[in-house]
C-alpha cells in the first residue's frame, strides 16, 4: 500500500465510503508479518522511500537473509542492510545470491539502485579522510533512496581554502550532509554558507576528549548557524533518510 | 544582495566577466557594518529567509535597539529578536516604537509578518503544556519566515489516543517540529507516522534525571524512526529556521 | 525456613514463647554457610521466590558448580545462574550433570521449571529484535520463579501499528516488562495503555549517543506515564524478580 | 469509562457485536476535551486509579484551576495537583473553593480522600528527615489513590538499629517505597529484608558529589537486592502510582 | 627579587660563591608575608610579569583592599583584581583610593597601565557579542602585563566573510586569543589561518547542550588545527597571562 | 635514611648544628637514582612503611625487574609490585629469582612478609565474591606493610544477617577497609557500626549504570556515616597504604 | 551507653551472663527516641566521639532547636550543628540560649569545647583563601571532637615555597586534612611529604571546568601519593570526623 | 610558497601591484592537490613549520605511503606520521624506503631531522614512566620541527625532591611541555616555578576515576598557576606544534 493509496483510503473513510472495520483491517493486514524473530515492516516504505532498510548490527546473517528475501519477494524493492561487518557480509552474500557489499560504508544491498528522482542534489561533505566510512553510509543510502549525490570530502575547517574552493557545490545543493569528527565545526561553517538545510553527522573519529564523538555532537548541537540539525554519532544512514525526505517534497503532498 | 544576485555575480566571475577584485569588494562591502559592539549581518538573509534575526539573550536593550533599527532601515525586512525576558522587552519596546512582544515565546518582533510563501505546512507538536513556550518560539519564528503553521499541542505519547486523533494533520505536513521534554518519545512516534522530515526539539521541562533536557535530547538522537534529526535543547528558533529552509525548496535552486 | 516459618517464629518470640537466643541462633544457623569464597544464601528464597539464584558474571565455573550443588542438595529447589558466557557454560555443564544452558538469555539452570503459581500473566515486550537477549533473561527467570509469561517482541514505537495490534495482551497483564534500547520510548507508550505496573529495562543496544544504554535509561526514568519504574541497564533478571514479587502478592501476607 | 467498561466493549467488539466505528468513536469521544492550553485526560483514570492527577510545576494557577474544575465536574473524582509551590497554592486555593494544600508534600487536592481499597499496606520509608517532603508526596498520593499507608521515617542505614526496629512493618507490607538521598543505600537494605517489591525513590538531598540525586539514583539502580526498581529523582508521585497499581491487582483482571 | 636577580643568585650558589643557607634564607624571606587570611605573593612577579594579580571572586572587599595596598606599597607595581562584581567594586573603590573598575571585564586595577614592551601584538578575537566580557578580561589583563592588544570582535564562523576580512590582523599577530562560546569553532578556523600560537578560551555563552561552556571547551580541545591550546571556561585572565609569557620571550633567557 | 634519621637531621639543622648545605645534600643524595627510564624512590619508605612499592601496570617486565633489584640491593626491604597481569608475572618471575606472584591480587612480591607491628587489626570486608581481587590487593599489601589483617568477605548489605554476624570483628578493628561494587552501600553500613575510621574502596564490579565503579564511588563519597573516606575505584593498594599509616601512629611522632 | 559499656555487655552476652533479650532490649532502648520528625541518635557518640552532631542543611530552626535540647538534656555533651546559614542561625540562637555561631564555618555549637585528648595534632591546610570556609568547618569540628588543630592556610602548589616553609608542621602531624578547590593538587603534594594519613577535601571553589568541585575531587581520587583518601566535595565535617577517629586510636581498643 | 613569500605577495596585493585574481589563483593553486581519498596540504607548512605532518590513526598504510611520497616529492621537506601502530609501521616501511619508526612515540618519519633553529629550548617533563609514550611523541615532533628538546621524565609531584632537583632546567626553558596522567598536578607545580608558558598534556594513564585522562585534563584546565594551557588527552603532537610556534617567534613577524 503506497502513501498515495493510504491517503485515498483515509479520505474514503472520512467521506463515509469506507467502513472503519475495513480501514482497520487493511492497515493491520498490511504492514508486517511475523517471522518469529522479527517483524519486517512493509509499511515502512510509506515513510522512508523506495527502498526497504534493515539494521544489521545485532542480527545474525541467517536472520538478515530471511528478512531480506521476504522483503524482496513481497515488495520487489531494493533492500539496504546497514552496519554489516566484513565477516557477516561473507556469510550473508553466500546466503542471498545477488547481494552486494561495500566495506567502506558497511552496507549490503539487494536489488538495483533506482534512478534519482529527488528534487535536487544532496551534497555529502567530510572534515577528514577518516570520516569517509560514515559519509559513504550516508551517500550510498541516499542513492539507494533515489537521490543524486555529490561527494566533497576532506574539507575540514582547519584548511579553509579547501572548503571555499567548493562553495559552488554547496550553494547549489538541496540539502548538505556535513560529516565530521573531532571538533565538528564543519557543519557550522557550511551552515553559514548555504541557503539550504544542513544535516550534521558527528563521527566517533578522534581520541581523548572527543569522547567517541560527544565533542563533535555537542559542537553541532550548539551551532550558531541557522538551518543546522543533527543526528546520532556515526548515523550516516539516518542523515540520508532525513535528507531524502527533504529532497522528495512531492512524496508528502 | 539577494541569493539570486550573489549567484549571478559568482556566475559572471566564473565566466570571466566580473574581475575578482570587484567580486571580493562587493562581498566585503555588503555583508555587515560595524556598530562597535556588534556586526549586524545583512547578508544573513541570503541564508535564513525573509526576516532578520537577533539573538537577544546576552545583549543589553540599547544594543538590541541599535541593531534592530540599523537592520530595519537598511533592509526594510521584519526583524525577530529571540530570548527576550519580560523586563528586557519593556525597555526594548520603549526604545523601538512599533515593536511587539510575546511573553510565551519570548520573541520581540519589528515589521509585519509576511504572507506564507512556503511549499507546504509546518506542524508544531508538543508533548505537554509545559513545552508551549519553546513551541511558540518555533511556530512564531516560522510564521515570520513565511510559513503556514499548524499547532498540535499536548499530545504526549503517554496518552496515544490524543496523538492518533491528529494523524491527519501530521501526515499532510511538509515538516513536523516535535517539541518535548521528559522522555522525548514524541519525535520517534511521529517519525514513524509521517513521510516528511521531523525536527526534534528537546526541552528542559522535567526534573531530576531529565538533567535539564539531556534525557530528551539523547532520546531524540537515538530515535529508531527514520527522518528524525535534532536541534539544541529549547532551540525552537533553530528548528524553525531549518524547517523553513526545508519548506522553501525553490530558494535554493 | 520459609517466609511463613520465619513469621511464625517471630510471632512466638513476640509472645515470649521463643527465647531471643533461639531466634538469633535459628537465623544465624539458617541463612548461609561458608564455602570459603562465597556464602550461598539459603534464606534468600524467603525474599525472591521458589528458585535460588547465582550471579555468574565474575565467578569461575568451579566456584559456580560448588555453589549450585550445595544449594541443590540443601534446598532441593531449582537454581538459576545468570550472565554465563558460552565458554563458561561448557565448563559448568561438564561439572554439574543435568544443568541446562540457553545462549540467548545466558542463563544456566538446574532443576525443573516450576508450575506457574502467580496471580496473573507477565508480558515481556521488546522494542527490537536486538533486545531479545535481555528479554529472554527476564522471561526465563520469571518462568523459573513460577510465573506464566507472554512474549511480545519487536514492537518498537517507530511502528505504532505493531504495538497496537497487541493492546489486548498488554491490557490483560498483571505486570509488563518493557525491554528497549536506543530511545527507550516503549515503556512510556505501554505505560499509557495499561492499568498494571510496568517495569522498564533499558538495554545497551544502540551506538553513539546511546552511551551503552544511558539514553534509554534516562528516557525510562523520565517517563511521563504513571506506574513505570526502571531497573539497571540490561538487568532482565532484576526485572523478573520484581515482576514475580508483584505477581505473587499472597507470598507477603 | 472504567477499565471494566472498556474491557467489556473490547470483548463485544471481538465477538462482532460492537462495530469498529462505534468502538473507535467511543474511545475518541471519551478520553479528553480541549481547553485550548491543555487536554485533561479523563481516560487516565483507567490507568491510574480513583483520582485524577495534574502536574502543577509549570502551569499557571489559572490553568490549573480550569483543569481541576473541568475534571471535578465531569468525573466527580478527587483531583491531585503535584509540585505546587506555596505561592502558587495561595492563588490556586482562592480560585478553587474547597481545595486543600499541604506544604510538606507540595500537593494540592480537591475532593475527599477515598477509603483504602488496596490489597495490603504501602510502607513509605525515608533515610533522613530531609527526605520527608518527597516521602509525603508519595504517601499522600498513595492515600488519595485508595491505599493504606504506614510511614517509617528517618531510618537511614548509617544507624542500622533504627531500621531493624521496624522489620516487622517492612515484612508485612504489600509494597515498600524507599525514599533516600545521599548514598541511597536504604533501598538495597530493605530489599534484602522483605519478600515484596520495593520502589526506590532517590532524592536530591545532599551536596557535592551527590550531584542533585544522581549518586542515590545510580546506587538504587545498582542495587544487588532482588525486587528493587527505581523512579526518577524526587518522584514521590510516580512511586505512589506504581505502588498503587501493585496494591490493586484486581483492577487489572 | 626580579627573575634576573634570582638567576644570578642561583648561579652564585652553583659556583659555590653563595652558601646554601643564604640562598634558602633569601628565598624564604622574599616571597610572601602573612596577612592572617592570605599570603600575597611578591615572588609571583617573577613568573607572571610586571603586574600583581589577585583573584577577587570569593574574597571580601576588605580582604582585597588589604592585599592590594600591601602589594602596592611593597612592589610599587600595578595590581589587577579579577572577577569583581559591580557591588564589590563599589565597596572596593571606596576603600582603595585611585582604583579603577571596568564592569565589562569585571577587572579592578590599581596603578598605571605600563607601556607595551612585548615582542609583538596580541589579537583578541570573539565569536559573538556575548563573548565580549571574557574577551575584555583577556585584553585588559594583557595590556596591564605590557602587551599591545588588537581587538577583533564578533567574527563567528557562521559568517565567514567577517572573519576573512580580518585575515591580515590575524596573520601579523604574535599570539591570538580566540574567545568563543556555543560550538567554539573559532579557534580551529583561526588556527588554520595563522603561523602563531592560538590560545582558545571557551565561554559559558549558550544554553541547553552547551552545558555552560563544556561544548565549546571540548570543541577547542579537539581542534584539528595545529598550535591551538585551551584554558578553562571563561578564563580570559589565564589566557592573557599565557599570551603575555609567549609575547615576552626575552623574560626567560 | 629512615623517618627517624630524617627527623634527627632536621632537628640538628634547626639547632644550627647541621649546615643547610649538608642537609640539602643529604636529602638530594638519598632519595633516588636514575635508571634512565625511571627513578626508584628510596625515600618513599619514609612515607609508606617498611616495604617498597612499584606500580606495575604500564611497565615492561624488564623495567620492573631492574627497579626491583635495585631497590632490593640498596634497601634490603621487601618490594611489592602492583597490577601485574598473569603474562607479565611469568616474565618477571623468570627475571627476578625468588619473587612470588598471587593471581587473585595481581601482586608480585620480593622479600619476606614482615612481622605485624601495627597498633591493631585491619579488617578487609567485601560486598560480594567478585570484589575479592581488589580486596586481596588491599589485604596482602597491608600485610606486606606490617599489619595484621582479618578478612570478612561476601557480606553485602542485601543480606544483612551475614554482615551482622561479624559485628564483633568490625568493632574491634583499628581500621576497616570496605570493598564493594554495584551500589557500594557496605561502607556506610559498616561506618555506622564501628568507632574506627573506614576506608571505602569502590570496585568496577557491576554493569550498566554502575559505569565501571562510578555508582559505587559516588555512593561512598555521599556516605551519611561519619568516619568514611574513599579512594579511587579498584585501588586496594592505596587503601592499604592509608590504613597502614593509620595503624602505625608511632611512625609519625 | 559508652563504647566501653557496650563492649562490656557484648562480652557478658558472649560469656552467657547476659540474656540475649536483655542485650537487644538495651540496644533498642538506648539509641534513639522519636521526636516525630527525627530520631536523635544518642548511640552515635559511640561512633563519632565526644560531641553530638546534627546536619542542619534542610532542617527548620525549630526542628534543630528541639533536637539540640533533647541531646543536651539527655547526654550533657556538646552539640555541633552543621551548614547553618546566617539567617537560620539567628532564629536558632534565639531559640536555644547559649548557642554560638561562626559564620565562616557555618557551625552552630552548644556546650563547651572539650580539652584536646587526641593522640597528636591535626593539621588543616588550604590551597587558597577561598577554601577557608570548608577548612574552618573541618578545624572547628575537629576541635569540638577533642583534637588539637593547627591551621596552615593559603599554601597552594602554584607557589611551592609557601608550602615548603611549613614542612615541619606537616611532618609532625598525626593526620593532615588537605582542603583545596580548582585542580586539587595540594593533597598529592602533601601526601608525598608526610608519613601520616592525608584526608583530602575537594571544595567547590572555582568556575567553568571545575564543575563545582568535580575536578578537584577527581584529582584527589587519582592522587599518586600513598595514604591519601577523599571525602565528598565541601565536606569539612566528614573529614574532621574521620581525622578524629584516626587521632583517637585508644577509643577503639 | 613559504610564509615569507605569501607575506610578500599579500603586500604587493595591498599596494595594488598584484591583481586580486592572481593572488586568489596563487593561493588556490598552491595548497593541495587531490589524491582521491585525501588532500595533502602543502600550504600547511606555512602554518606548522619545516615539516609536513600526517595523522596516521585511521589511514591505511597504502594511503599514508601515497601521501608521504607526494609531500616528499613536492616539498622536499621531512614528513612526520603520527599514531602509527607497530603493525601499520611494518607495512608502511616496506612501502616507503627510508622511513624510520619509533615504537615508543608511535611516530614514523621520512627525511632528515632539521638543525634546531628555535629561539630557545623546549623542556618536556613527565609525571611518571607511563607517560613516556606521549612525551616522546611531543619531544620527537618538536625536534622534527626544528627545536632543541630537553627531557625531564618521572618527576611527579608526589616526590617533590625529584622535581626540585631539575628547577634549573625548567627555569631556563622557552616553553615547558608538562605531560601527566592520574591527577595531573605536574603542570600547576611547574607553572608556579617558571616564567615561560607551560603546555599541559593530560594522558590517559590511570584507572578508575581517572576516566581515561579526564581527571588529568580537568585538573590542568583548573590550574591556579598562570601561563598554563592545555591540549587534548594524549595529544603530544599538538603540544609540540604549539610549543614550536612559541619557540619560533621570528616566523610570524
Amino acid at each position: 500500500m503506497t502513501a498515495e493509496e493510504l491517503r485515498r483510503r483515509l479520505e474514503s473513510f472520512r467521506r463515509g465510503e469506507l467502513p472503519a472495520e475495513d480501514l482497520v483491517a487493511d492497515i493491520r493486514a498490511e504492514p508486517f508479518e511475523d517471522l518469529g524473530f522479527a517483524k519486517p515492516d512493509h509499511a515502512r516504505e510509506l515513510r522512508q522511500g523506495v527502498a526497504e532498510t534493515v539494521y544489521g548490527e545485532s542480527k545474525e546473517p541467517g536472520e538478515i537473509a530471511a528478512i531480506v528475501e521476504r522483503l524482496r519477494s513481497r515488495t520487489g524493492r531494493p533492500v539496504i542492510v546497514t552496519r554489516v561487518s566484513r565477516e557477516k557480509a561473507e556469510a550473508l552474500l553466500s546466503l542471498v545470491p545477488g547481494m552486494r557489499y561495500d566495506p567502506a560504508s558497511r552496507l549490503a544491498t539487494a536489488g538495483e539502485r533506482p534512478e534519482p528522482d529527488g528534487a535536487g542534489t544532496i551534497v555529502v561533505a567530510t572534515g577528514g579522510t577518516s570520516d569517509a566510512g560514515v559519509a559513504e553510509e550516508a551517500a550510498q543510502t541516499a542513492e539507494m533512496l533515489g537521490n543524486r549525490v555529490v561527494r566533497v570530502y576532506d574539507v575540514g575547517v582547519a584548511g579553509l581554502e579547501r572548503l571555499l574552493s567548493h562553495v559552488r557545490e554547496f550553494q547549489s545543493a538541496a540539502v548538505v550532509i556535513a560529516v565530521a569528527g573531532m571538533e565538528g565545526a564543519l557543519a557550522t561553517v557550511i551552515g553559514g554558507l548555504v541557503p539550504c538545510p544542513v544535516i550534521a553527522v558527528p563521527t566517533s573519529v578522534g581520541y581523548g576528549a572527543s569522547f567517541n564523538g560527544l565533542a563533535a555532537l555537542l559542537s553541532m548541537l550548539n551551532s550558531c548557524a541557522g538551518g543546522v540539525c543533527a543526528v546520532n554519532i556515526d548515523n550516516g544512514f539516518g542523515a540520508a533518510v532525513a535528507a531524502s525526505r527533504i529532497n522528495h517534497p512531492e512524496a508528502r503532498r
